[in-house]
């Protein structure tokens, strides 16, 4: 199932879209895509979607998971990409926090903050948490994940390496978390760890990749993580970026106001994003 | 005026303290100490708590916010605690993110994580924002503050510092974030660079200082964080601990299971929390 998050921002409707192609409407029988409904998706998939309402036009997509408490970064998860970033594969995960006030619409513009050089891309495989999760094991990780969605984990470089500190002042700007443009329900995705994955700046493919070869896969950050703290449903563990970066281009290649960038995972969808100063 | 969030966890309701002490339920008149209610506090103040019901008994009490999208933490902003940990007093302010599922009330258990050995104490000044805030400048930073609570910024030591990546793994267990045990609103507390703050384990003073030795102190705190992201009605900034915490002590100190941390700040209330470990 694909789960989508439709109309202005933050006053989004939940949606999905049926197998022709169609928006439609599901929010006369749930309020959200969000906490107790990922939760239990069985009742979603009851839903016979034919006899919901479909949604006319290209209303702008949203996050397509609303309600998230959390939403958290693995850093240097491709062993290439640790390489191109001049750092060591991590002898285990490297966990960071994204501002939940930094997720927008898989298509809404990237705002570059004032005062910024070095904003950047990350294609990056997001997954949702479904049922909570603490202290789960690896071998039951995947039964608390309810679907997986694309992510652009954009990050400014100077405010996240140059200054005092931690990464989440570079990684939390506003708009810079654009998310799906579908949850696709894991039942959906046989395999997460063999996705085929691209970026295109302007038109130019910078990242091609694949989750096979991520570091430490979904179910073992799954695990590994709530070994810190409870995950609950909606939270999102966006899972590092194959190579191809800004930061790791030669030389290094930064967002400026104007420039496309383009970007998918096979059988999650696409997004595309125009850059803007802010004003 | 002194606002609470008070019953069961998950299930808070709204309240304040009357001058005469009563709790007054709120939960007729707005729905959550949380969002716009707290970007609009005049609606408040205009309220007769005369009027509300008074909730007999002795309540438990939630964190004394609710819908926190962003819960930030400040690093070694006391220049006596930068020493004992070992650390430079930095340049610019150092920022983290704590998850907000630590959040707890202020005489909730502090849970004890599995395979933990350095869980430790932070007494802190929180900064409750009002008003939205993105680029303010640090003369107009407090019009952006709804008020200021008690934080007990619990933090694991091993899963902080001696882990790969950030410190947030150490940041963010369940119950790692006693909040309150009131909002105090900012008309009420006419100097928070000036306020006396303490901490005791079983009973022995292991804090005492006063935000007058804060590094960077609250107005500026605001304004230097809206450069990165928008701070939202209800986000947190919990802006750092004092000397005397459990890794400053020689030879450090950490919490086990059955003590008592109890701490509090002039004019904000007092918070209780007996240790517990996680079976």
């Amino acid at each position: 199932m694909k789960l989508v998050r439709f109309g202005e921002a933050g006053a989004e409707k939940p949606g999905a879209i049926d197998e022709d192609g169609n928006l439609r409407d599901l929010s006369g029988v749930l309020e959200d895509i969000a906490g107790d409904v990922l939760a239990d998706l069985g009742r979603l998939k009851a839903l016979d979607l034919s006899t919901l309402p479909v949604v006319e036009g290209k209303p702008r997509l949203g996050p397509c998971v609303g309600g998230v408490g959390k939403f958290i970064g693995i850093g240097l998860n491709y062993s290439d990409h640790a390489a191109e970033a001049g750092m060591q594969v991590p002898s285990e995960p490297v966990m960071f926090m994204k501002a939940t006030s930094a997720m927008s619409g898989p298509n809404d513009p990237i705002i570059i903050p004032r005062g910024s050089q070095k904003t950047d891309w990350e294609l990056e495989l997001g997954v949702v948490i479904g049922k909570p999760a603490k202290y789960v094991n690896e071998a039951d990780a995947l039964d608390h994940v309810a679907g997986y969605c694309v992510i652009n984990d954009v990050s400014e470089r100077a405010f996240q390496i140059e200054m005092e500190g931690q990464w989440c002042k570079g990684k939390g700007c506003d708009s810079f978390g654009p998310t799906g443009p579908y949850l696709v329900t894991a039942d959906q995705v046989p395999d997460p760890q063999n996705l085929h994955m691209w970026l295109d700046l302007n038109g130019a493919r910078m990242q091609d990749g694949s989750t096979a070869t991520m570091v430490y896969g979904v179910a073992h950050l799954v695990s590994y993580l709530s070994r810190f703290f409870t995950l609950h449903p909606g939270d999102i563990i966006s899972t590092g970026t194959p190579p191809g970066v800004g930061m790791g281009q030669k030389p290094p290649r930064f967002l400026k106001a104007g420039d496309v960038v383009s970007l998918g995972i096979d059988g999650l969808g696409e997004q595309r994003q125009v850059m803007v100063d802010d004003d």
